[in-house]
C-alpha cells in the first residue's frame, strides 16, 4: 500500500512508520520536516498535498495542536487553536481526501483519552477529540468507494511522561508501540467507524 | 432562579420554558425573536448579552445550526456552519459566561443522538455534538465558584417527525416534554459533567 502519515515525525507517527515501512511505501508529511510539508490548518495546503501525492491507499493523521490551559483562562481565541488544527485539520483531511485517495482506502485520525477521562487544562483538547471521534463514527456510514475510517484515542505515552506527566497524574501510560498497533489494525484490517481506545 | 434560555423559541426551548416559568424568572434569547436577540456565532454578541442581562443563575442553550447533507458533498466551508454555531456558539456561551453568571450557577448545552447513533447526512452535526459533549465533561472538573455544566442529547422529537423523520427512519421519537425534563434536572439538580441521553 501507499501510506501517507501526516505528523509522521512525532513519537506516535514515527512508531507507526516503523511498523508499516517494511511492507509498504510510507510517505511522511509534517509541517516543517519529513518527505512533504503540509499545513493542515489550510484547506489549500491539504488540497495541494493530495494533488502532489496521487494514489494514496491509507491516510494516517497523528497530528493536531491544542491549547492546554486553565478553563478560567480559556478564551474563544485560544480555543481556536484546537478547532483549527486538531479538529478542522483532521476532519478536512477526510472531507478533501475522500475525493482523492484510492478505492478501498482508509483514513485513521487521532484523538486522546481526555475526551473520555478529563484532565485539568484539557477542555479544549477534549472538545476537539470528541468532535473527531463522533465525526469518524458518522462518516464511516457514508464514505463511498469502500473507503474506511477509524480513530485512535491514546492514553499518555510512556515516552512523553517527562513532558506531559504533570497533566496525567494517576493515568497509566502506554508505550507508543502499543498505540502504533491500533493504527496498523485500522490500515491493514477491514473495520470502519471504530474508536480504538489504547488506555 | 434567573434563567436564560438561548434558543427559547424552538420546540425544545419552549417546552423547557413552560416547565421553568411557574417557579423562576425565565428570559428567552434567540437570533430574531424572544426577549433578547443574540447571535451565538459572534463572541461580541455573547459578551454583550451577559453584560445586558446580569445575575443569571442558569444558562440553557437549545440552539445551534448544522449543515445536513451527504458526506460526499460536505465541503470544509459547509462544515463551518456547525463549527461556528452548534459547536463554537455553545462552547463560547460557557467560556464567556463563566466570567458573568452567579456563583453556583449552571450551564446546560444541547447535543443530539447522531453523535452516538449516526444518521446519513449527519456527519457535521455529529462532529459538533461530540465536541460539545466532551467539552462539557471536561469543563465540569474545572469550573470555579461552584458552577456546574451538563449537556442534553435528544433523540428526534415526536413534534419534529414531519420535518426530520426522513433522517431518522427507525429511530424511536421522544416527546419534547421528556427532553425538557432533562434540562430541568440539570438546572434544578446538583449534578455536573453529565450527558443526559434522552433516547
Amino acid at each position: 500500500m501507499k501510506i501517507l502519515i501526516i505528523g509522521g515525525t512525532g513519537i506516535i507517527g514515527e512508531s507507526v512508520s516503523d511498523k508499516l515501512t517494511p511492507n509498504h511505501e510510507v510517505i511522511i508529511a509534517s509541517k516543517s520536516s519529513g518527505d512533504y510539508q503540509v499545513d493542515i490548518t489550510s484547506v489549500k495546503s491539504i488540497e495541494q498535498m493530495y494533488k502532489d501525492i496521487p494514489n494514496i491507499d491509507a491516510v494516517i493523521s497523528t497530528t493536531g495542536a491544542s491549547h492546554f490551559g486553565d478553563l478560567s483562562e480559556l478564551t474563544p481565541e485560544l480555543n481556536e487553536i484546537a478547532i483549527n488544527s486538531k479538529l478542522k485539520g483532521q476532519v478536512n483531511l477526510v472531507l478533501i481526501g475522500q475525493n482523492y485517495i484510492n478505492d478501498g482506502g482508509s483514513f485513521t485520525l487521532t484523538t486522546g483519552i481526555m475526551m473520555d477521562d478529563p484532565i485539568l487544562k484539557g477542555s479544549s483538547a477534549a472538545m476537539a477529540n470528541g468532535a473527531v471521534a463522533s465525526f469518524v463514527k458518522s462518516a464511516a456510514i457514508e464514505l463511498k468507494r469502500n473507503l474506511r475510517i477509524n480513530s485512535v484515542s491514546p492514553n499518555v505515552l510512556e515516552e512523553s511522561l517527562r513532558k506531559y506527566g504533570e497533566f496525567f497524574k494517576g493515568f497509566n501510560p502506554v508505550p507508543a508501540d502499543k498505540v502504533a498497533n491500533a493504527f496498523v489494525k485500522s490500515v491493514e484490517g477491514a473495520q470502519t467507524g471504530q474508536v480504538y481506545r489504547v488506555y
